[in-house]
């Protein structure tokens, strides 16, 4: 590529060249290369509808669409030598177009202009990008099934406050976040409708005079209408800011499983073993295997809910139409999607892999009093107590548990009936942790029957 | 109310109250009370339900349901006294319907937790709110299409950088804002079909040993079906982060709109006249009318999106199911929800009420070479020039012009075909403003065609 | 207080008063009231300047000044009556002042406006929190150097990533804490002394003609000089978003803690029991004792640094000078306020009450090859071998002891040899728990001695 | 370099290597390669402190030292081979080390730590920026001085709510954001003064049992001492935040000036003229001259608060001590601090070639009933009226103005008399411009007198 600058494309009237401090503040083709691919797919659905609508020429348009390819073609070899000072992506294919084509390069930005090229080409790469999120969740939500199916029977402790509450499975603790995932699932589907719009052809801000066919170029782009108002058409981020809520909301999730992970890892759990592969060790004590990539996953939702910020305090109080710190959009968006898309893949990985260690699972689940409730209701159906009486009577129970050293079964009937005298020999049923799951039969309870119906639900779901 | 306290309700294996402090920061009541219709609403739908199901007789059913009510009516009253040592309104209700009907009241908490019950009236609380943002977001479109309409060909200078670019029509400019806030409707209703399944009946975190009927209470409160997992329904709170999500999008938006009434409100601008309704004065200099509201809106993106990063950092990295941190929703959510229902509101009304300042509009549209790009596209059209020629010639001609001091119609033919010796007089036909503006015909463009095109099309939707 | 409103005030030249939306959004006087002290304060000072220069008379300034004293009094006492319409604490002050004294109430506002007294009240407010940050910074300091020096010499397991790595002491976990909260001691008073300048007198924005003394009123309200540019002094809340700043990280700290305190109250890890008094009970488990004051302060960095993010967004991109938007500052600024100091508090009291559970933390502190790192620096110490290799070796030692299922120490000397030849018996020496924490002197090592240093350093600190 | 690996390095008990996903998410080196020469700087004290106490010879020091700086200098030359398979800069510094000078490479992380060593680095690091932030903001601050001293005595208008409310002069505006970089500046050195304590030697976690000396290291390194716990010292990342914090308030200083550029800039106000050098064209619209440095600049405070919140939120709840989550900090300030710096730069560049036009300026601080208040003053200072009373009447003959459509000065004496009897002609002395401004001659007023003292003041502290 020569010296021609993108000076020299719009700046006829200055007379001073950007120095080097502008170069560095206002140039983006360091980071809006990423979008050649859309830029070129764009620009060659324009070149064919100004030729569908006589604003150019056939013969013009097959030349422009064909140049465009192999821009494209050197592009992906590697051989395409960006230049700063065109700027942008935009600048940088249509200089180079103009090299390898001639006159015609000049024809293809007629009745568009960068506002509505760039929306258009941003708003293709996070269509992507909410494509590849899709896939993610999918394989995530389909290893998170296979934990759920093996382990669907499997006794663990649930908790609240971190502490023992009362005992569930493993495959219901999984399905909690095939729930998660799932709806993170259902916001990105909605975000691709609601910006499924197409900004080119919105030119400037104004739209133009030149009779071009805005659905020709909206249908060829897959975008399933043209947007309605070119003001906003230009000036609207919306998708980029519904994408990082949803990334957001979907990172937090991944950082509850992510401390879950590590927590569970821990030498004081050993619920789980994480794979060698999705461990490190230590520099210094030789003894270590360390959850790292579930701490990474943990800290992701720091980074993408950082760009959100970023994005919402660049467009805080912009007014219309374009103005150049929305150019601050893309970075940030384009690291959260790199970053989403990696921990769904490493946490897919990691629970493809792990073992839930079923002794330690189990021994924990008895322990804590952790049937407390269960001997709560059962106090309730069997003894017709109101549930806040019961709820009392097993206080008193525990406590003089604890004071024993021992758990709720090892209790001796006596020991119940001087707390209340109408207990029977029947409450020791409700007491082991087998008993307590299998009891949990509400409609997405925790007993392994019903795991296994919402495991049903999701496979005939996706 | 006595000297109840919910200590007493849980604490029989505690040996010492909770101290000031821990009051202080444990203490829900301060807020949460604002959920006692949801709640109420919520215990009427499970006593019912308990007794279907023959948990509950159907006296203690009816003595219950009735109870409620009467509590609800103190409530409603201001005659409810409130206890900070009964932490909560589940507490408080409870503690008050004891007192009202005695002893039925302790089988209210059958079969439920208080993490179930607070996660579905925080649910439903979120849901009115949703349903108030659906009709606070119509009555500014509304607001929107009536100036739309009344200027939909008054003409004003479209800014990109905030330097005059095109002219546009005054309706385009307002119908901008109705596709910014027509999405923000969008996500509302979406939201609200997501969140809309019931969390209640999944009890602590495990489900329920108890009969119950999770779809009967669901559609009691209006919603679509029960959630899915005992362990994610307790513990979800993606309903208020999206809600967040939304709103902050929103207010985005309206501090967008803020801004543009500021700036077009300063002397310098006199694009629009404020209502005096809508303004305030100053305590030292007594000529100010100050745009007070405006800015106000501008400032609640900041507060709301605040309550989004609040919220955010709060879930990170929380293990399941239910920890107290999640006791830090509420505030953030109501305080996010008074603010956008309040800042749509201002807004509407500043709306109706603004007057556009059409000579000032008109005279600013003419200024500043904002033709110039109607100038390149003929030269593109009538002589056959690549934009990008046509965009040098241009230039040259407003560099020309800035150096007369003149505009561009202003300019002589001569002076014209110095620069490019095929223009022709019939260049000045596309130098005006009115002709700008009507030749931006292209779907989604400025002509008041266009403009009136995408009204009725909104008439229609609304 | 009669129906005067601030519309009577300023409103002069308007024709239709605020309604009731404007009122909504506009009014401040719900919250700014918490700063009626500061605001009389702040009166007060400019009452006995304007008299001292001449601006006003002494016996209207005596009149002035003692009327100010009955208003706080009605303040303090809760009777005096706020007035929505008189939107804010400053109009609330003076339209009563001059109820009850009459015209030279009229004369208080010379020389003055209420963009500087709103600006002098809110740096009153926020440097009395700086000081009461300070306090109870100084108090969990203190209850955290009882602990280290109860347990200077306890081991129990340091934790990277949180698996078990070298064996510490509590001292030392304590002691991180303090030096934590001891930066943020040193941040609140760097903060403190950087806002210490007085905006009163800055006026609207240009300063006044009447010939105030700024320097006598600044003094007069302790700060250290007058703010240097009137300008700046209105429209400056930079000593609001650096005290949600310091809060923030403060806050941060607080949330490490809270986490290790939920994590190691689990039944799984037992190192600590908490009191009574910071934890709570379940309605429907009666076993659990939860950790929920250390929840609630894990959850408080999430309120904190939502409000930093709200007030940064609320500035960011406002021109100069005082803007409305800027009354956004003072709810967000209370609350985080409120919340930093109740979580200091609270943090406190939990440490002050809490038990280390030794037993439990030394038999933590000695399994999971915790003490593998003494062995490689025996390996490079006494054989001379490079760290490099002496890690390999130690990784391969640590791999054998766990195929048999025993730890480090368990190993027999001939297994050693099998590894590396060299290895004699005195290993053994350094294998021990206890040894291996004596042998961390290197300064700010793990030591008992080196903790007590630390601890005696800070004693005399403080 | 070869294929050796880091895994290989501390890996001797993992049976599978990581896969290409944990690669991805684990390694550091693309990143944090930016602080080798703060690694080899670190290392290099470090071997030299291990030979002066023995631990290791003074030959291998010195084979160590030499040899790090021959990777530095291949390094510098661009040379140097990095490996994503050896994870990070400390890895790749010694593997290569190890290629160089063989055997005594593996004595240089003898009594540290990679911990230790990531601290150290990240904060030398966060140093040069602190100093390379002074730098910019002198030069900013200097550029502001020579605008400020051009001007002190051109009159423009001062604005509140972007209202005309009193003229003030071009100095006096210059010099607000004087006291605003002033500020930063102070922030600045505070923090590089609380982050200068050396963690190198806290090795892992504990300290450790070599004789190591660590006032040493941290002398040869410049900081004040060595961090005093080892604990906190590899898990402290307070810098890292209080230097995000502190960019985060000077990069919202920078927006509400580049905010303010960019309606100065617009062709409504035409206050100034931005230099060619630091603005851009149109790719559709020849005349336009855009402030796109500006905008960029306006954007950048999101950018870097959300990098501020990205790892406020990677921090929260993280557990002591090291975890890999932290590993999250690097881009995030690398990032803020690039794009601070270039803010700087660019606004001193924007401020050094922008003109302020005069006339423009002066026409606009005349208009809109600018000397009202100056007016009213009158009638306090001359007539005797309370503030209050002058208040009102000063609006009642800005009301006659405005009905006029004349200015105050306009206005005839009959007319002012009729709104108050005692109104005499010396009146129209306060009324004109250049009077008001010389009259505000309270310390920090806009009266070139002042704003001249203030510019020397700040000379002198310069």
């Amino acid at each position: 590529m020569t010296d021609t600058t993108s000076n020299q494309m719009w700046g006829g009237r200055f007379a001073a060249g950007p120095d080097a401090i502008m170069e560095a503040i206002n140039a983006s083709i360091g980071f809006d290369k990423r979008m050649a691919a859309q830029d070129i797919a764009g620009s060659r659905a324009h070149a064919a509808m100004l030729a569908a609508t006589g604003v150019i020429s056939d013969s013009d348009a097959t030349v422009i669409r064909e140049g465009l390819l192999t821009v494209l073609s050197e592009i992906e070899a590697g051989t395409f030598a960006y230049s700063n000072a065109l700027e942008d992506i935009h600048m940088n294919v249509e200089a180079r177009l103009k090299e390898i084509i001639g006159a015609p390069a000049g024809r293809l930005h007629t009745g568009r202009s960068r506002n509505d090229q760039v929306a258009t080409d941003f708003k293709l790469w996070v269509r992507d990008q909410l494509d590849a999120a899709e896939t993610g969740l999918l394989a995530l939500i389909r290893a998170l099934l296979a934990q759920a199916e093996a382990g669907a029977a499997w006794v663990m402790p649930g908790f609240t406050h971190l502490q023992t509450a009362q005992p569930v499975t493993w495959g219901h603790h999984m399905m909690a976040y095939v729930e998660m995932f799932g709806r993170d699932l259902s916001r990105v589907r909605d975000a691709r409708v609601r910006m499924n719009e197409c900004p080119l052809g919105a030119a400037a801000l104004a739209g133009t005079s030149f009779a071009i066919d805005r659905e020709m170029t909206a249908e060829a782009l897959a975008f399933d209408r043209p947007a309605a108002n070119s003001l906003d058409a230009v000036s609207d981020r919306d998708f980029a800011l519904e994408f990082l809520g949803a990334a957001s909301i979907s990172a937090m999730h991944l950082s509850r499983m992510a401390e879950e992970l590590v927590i569970w890892s821990s030498a004081q759990f050993r619920f789980v073993t994480l794979s060698d592969r999705f461990s490190t060790g230590s520099s210094i004590m030789p003894q270590k295997k360390n959850p790292d990539a579930a701490e990474l996953i943990r800290a992701k939702v720091g980074r993408i809910f950082g760009a959100n910020t970023a994005l919402m305090m660049v467009m805080k109080g912009l007014p219309l139409a374009y103005s150049k710190d929305m150019q601050e959009d893309k970075e940030q968006v384009f690291d959260a999607a790199d970053n989403w898309m990696l921990a769904l893949a490493a946490m897919e990985g990691m629970v493809r892999d792990m073992n839930a260690n079923r002794d330690s699972l189990a021994a924990a689940a008895g322990s804590g009093f952790s049937t407390a409730t269960d001997l709560a209701d059962w106090l309730v159906r069997v003894l017709g107590l109101p549930f806040r009486d019961a709820h009392h009577i097993t206080g008193s129970l525990v406590a003089v548990a604890e004071q024993r050293g021992c758990d709720l079964p090892e209790l001796g009937l006596s020991d119940m009936q001087a707390v209340h005298p109408d207990i029977t020999k029947d409450v020791f049923g409700v007491l082991g942790v087998e008993n307590s799951v299998n009891s949990r039969i509400s409609y997405g309870g925790t007993a392994p029957s019903q795991v296994r119906a919402q495991i049903e639900r999701w496979k005939a779901k996706l």
